[in-house]
């Protein structure tokens, strides 16, 4: 059996179907069969060297959902067979105060699965047990890929902060990430605010996703003191001063949406009520494990379009478009 | 008796010595005998009316420490006698949501001592009996009025976000604030670097108020991701890369400085190490409380120089020229 590789050979370049010999699994590795992987923009970041941090050839996919069908030294062979996921780290040094601590996804020394290695668009991706996250019954295989990267970066300002369920919580931009975050606000217990960076036309489906209340974003400036966490996926330049205006005393924005100009902070919004600016990217193995189990009792899932992995080029040229709701899970076989 | 006040007429100009008619506490009130006022910016930004919140005629003082001379209706008569201190806050609502969850200083209706009322460079101020802090035994209470508005506003920082004494934390700023925020961090147990914005020429004292190590802020460039948490008591701009690369992952910049250009972040730096942004004013009745003890457990003191109160535009002609270490404390009788 070979393994079967979706690569660009340069950047910007479409995938190709390649063919190479099988990989064996380090120590405490596991290679999985991909059955599922979803599409996510990092993959589109990666495939343009939007980061300065890619190589080529580079195989792109890393919210995998797979077979285990090989292990290595170190990882008991009771795994094979079952249904894993893996999301944007595939591996961390495990020795570190972070490692240590829980918090692997701070490690310095973190493997990710499509930098310096081949992701998911493949026949088969190798990864650390302790990156590899059982599915649980409950949660539906076919669509929790992209729960592994663009859940987890939303479910990680919830679990990771230890956000009250009595707190108002708005989420803004209704995609990828945030058809998610208005599900796991919702379950969590808080008041959920959708706001739109798009005018109307998702607003039914927002409400639909959990969302107790709507705004567009251009009304947000008549709302402050509003929110006690405003999670941002949008990673346009926004009115900051209505974005932040809009949070109570001891409100938090949490960022995840990569922004590249600077965010203008005015040091006297946080002084006087003790507002808070914090993001983050992923989260640890063991936030992993609270999130399905989580999703798995809520109903939490993404609503995702299936396409044959042979045509991830037009996923990929449909996703540049902002052409799907909300994300393109490609199936195998490779 | 009679009501001595050091008063400015208008926006800028010095303090005159009048008389009025001596105030009775409303309920819950108690009305103080100053003994000391200390001299903070803050006193300057409201003669200057540089926040725009200003009337005039207008008495400044906010560290005062006196003693209870009359109590409103409400007040427990044995507090008269008593030793007490009382900073920017003077009252609050008591009965909204971040009065009743022990987080007053949040409140929206605040009354703050030099806001809309006379503050402490008279001869007696009103205050509301939450507000007014005990002077624990071994406390100084001629050096302890600049803990109850420069104190807190550095202890905040530490005790309301429950800092780890394993921290590594960073204070910019040797000055009224950073030479007390030098030495609670060295009390709470934490490491502990002055970062001078202004040379060497504070390094040994630095030292001596409990900094481990010392940095000036053009050498923090060459530190990345050294410090869980870094209070900035600086007003002016700084490199802010290379402040906010300082920080480690889950590290937070605590801004108390009331820098006026925004601060321009990139919302890369703290999604990728999950870095954060804080900012705080003063605190909380009971975290007064806190300090005080600290303070008396510690030896932590303010270093102040002593003027008589008929000097204050001595005092406050000199803190306008930097010409003080580390504050002026203004002693009555009035």
């Amino acid at each position: 059996m070979s393994l079967i590789l979706w690569q660009a050979a340069s950047k910007g370049s479409p995938l190709h179907r390649v063919e190479a010999p099988l990989p064996e699994p380090g120590p405490e590795e596991a290679l999985l069969e991909v059955l599922h992987c979803g599409l996510c923009h990092s993959d589109i970041s990666m495939l343009d060297n939007a980061w300065g941090a890619s190589g080529y050839p580079l195989v792109p996919g890393h919210e995998v959902v797979g077979r285990v069908v090989a292990v290595g030294d170190g990882v008991n062979p009771a795994l094979i067979g079952q249904l894993r996921g893996l999301g944007w780290i595939s591996g961390s040094c495990r020795h570190c105060r972070w490692c240590l601590g829980g918090e692997a996804n701070l490690c310095a020394d973190l493997e990710a699965t499509v930098v310096g290695r081949r992701g998911g668009f493949a026949s088969h991706v190798l990864g650390h047990q302790d990156w590899l996250v059982p599915i649980p019954a409950g949660l539906n295989p076919a669509d929790a890929g992209p729960l592994f990267c663009g859940g987890i970066t939303v479910f990680a300002p919830l679990v990771d902060e230890a956000v009250s369920p009595t707190a108002r919580v708005g989420v803004i931009g209704i995609g990828g990430l945030g058809h998610l975050a208005l599900q796991f606000a919702k379950a969590w217990g808080c008041e959920v605010t959708a706001i739109s960076t798009h005018g109307a036309s998702k607003s039914e489906e927002a409400r639909s996703l959990g969302a107790h209340g709507l705004l567009d974003l251009h009304e947000l400036a008549a709302h402050p003191g509003r929110f006690d966490l405003v999670i941002n996926t949008s990673n346009q330049n926004l009115d900051w001063n209505a974005v932040i205006g809009s949070l109570a005393p001891r409100g938090r924005l949490h960022q995840v949406g990569a922004v590249t100009d600077p965010i203008p902070v005015n040091a006297f919004d946080f002084i006087m009520t003790r507002r808070q600016l914090t993001g983050s990217p992923t989260s640890s193995p063991a936030s992993l494990l609270k999130m399905v189990d989580f999703c798995a009792r809520h109903g939490i899932r993404p609503m995702v379009e299936h396409l044959p992995m042979a045509e991830v080029n037009t996923a990929i040229e449909r996703l540049r478009r902002g052409d799907v709701r909300y994300r393109f899970v490609l199936d195998g076989p490779a």
